[in-house]
């Protein structure tokens, strides 16, 4: 089996909204599809280690930041290479609540979705959540959408662990901290897509001090 | 809602192919995503009223043949825009067999996955078939992937019934067969694209007979 067949294989980027409480929560999917016209639903693979998932769960409702071309590598980092457990992903983003409570991008997007899950199947790694949605709203200023394939060719993103797409055999860089020698696995994301307030889990030293490991 | 604004979410093409008994039939869908990438599935929407559902739903068994941007107008229409209850849509397309017993595309393709369904959902107008990848072979040359944009937009191609991102509001142009009367729906597909060999299924005449409706 050639698992580089799955590479031709055409989607999107999106971010995903919901809330945790008070607090908005998101990260950055691949895998919206539109399954039916009447009602409008779509489905969308939610990896179980993502805490946007769990917020999914618990309140049923999200949202989808359709994502352009023009979306800047930071906002695609800050969604889909952190924890939103402990991260405030919105924080710094142009964003706004859309009714009924969920938080959009309000920049660089093609159009937002609000969507309430009607239906959810637990596979192996992912949720994969079937969702009406409930609005749809364009940008006034057309924009051409983010491919996948333009996010790996154009602007040489990686592809985090938590993507169905990923593929668990390819070798990963990883970097050791200078200071305390704890490793930062690159599966994770590379590690110059990192906020610039990230500082190593254990110690607490600055992404500086974190070297590549041979 | 605008739902104009679905128009922006990102997709490839696909021809899906099974067997009724020994016959191989195949329809168009826009809507194969990877769900998780251990094991490898796969999620694809098809609607109730493609003869192809019912003969997956059978066997258990389809094959995903990924479309090439370099594919003709001709294989869309064949697959998409009639049914294969009565045609044979792989008689005269280059095409061969793949275990355990699949119909695939054998040019004009990125690739090709053989896929067994292990679980589905039935939603309003289609089934959500979700299953695991067997097999996936890679063309020998590689070709650049056909996005539905890429079909709407630069092939001018137009959104059959049976898909999920049918607007069901969008004004349809429609035929009148001059000899009969018989209304062909531009729905199923701008005439233009039926095969050569198209007759009223009223009264037989062929595709020149139809008329432009007002």
């Amino acid at each position: 089996m050639d698992r580089s067949a799955l590479n031709d294989m055409t989607y999107g980027l999106f971010v995903l909204g919901a809330m945790d409480g008070a607090r908005p929560v998101g990260c950055v999917v691949n895998t919206v599809v539109q399954l039916t016209s009447e009602p409008v639903t779509v489905g969308v693979s939610v990896n179980h280690n993502n805490y946007t998932n769990e917020c999914i769960k618990k309140t049923g409702l999200f949202s989808v930041s359709i994502l352009s071309e023009e979306v800047p590598m930071e906002t695609i980092a800050a969604f889909g290479f952190q924890s939103g457990r402990n991260t405030d992903k919105f924080a710094g983003m142009k964003s706004r609540m859309k009714q009924p409570g969920v938080p959009v991008l309000s920049e660089n997007i093609c159009g937002t979705l609000v969507c309430r899950v009607v239906e959810s199947m637990e596979l192996s790694t992912h949720t994969l959540f079937i969702a009406e949605v409930m609005d749809a709203e364009r940008a006034k200023v057309p924009l051409p959408p983010l491919t996948y394939a333009y996010y790996l060719k154009v602007k040489n993103g990686t592809v985090p662990k938590n993507a169905p797409t990923y593929i668990p055999s390819e070798k990963k860089e990883h970097y050791d901290c200078s200071v305390c020698g704890f490793r930062y696995d690159d599966g994770e994301g590379p590690l110059e897509f990192l906020p610039a307030g990230w500082t190593c889990p254990r110690c607490g030293s600055p992404k500086d001090a974190m070297e590549k490991g041979t």
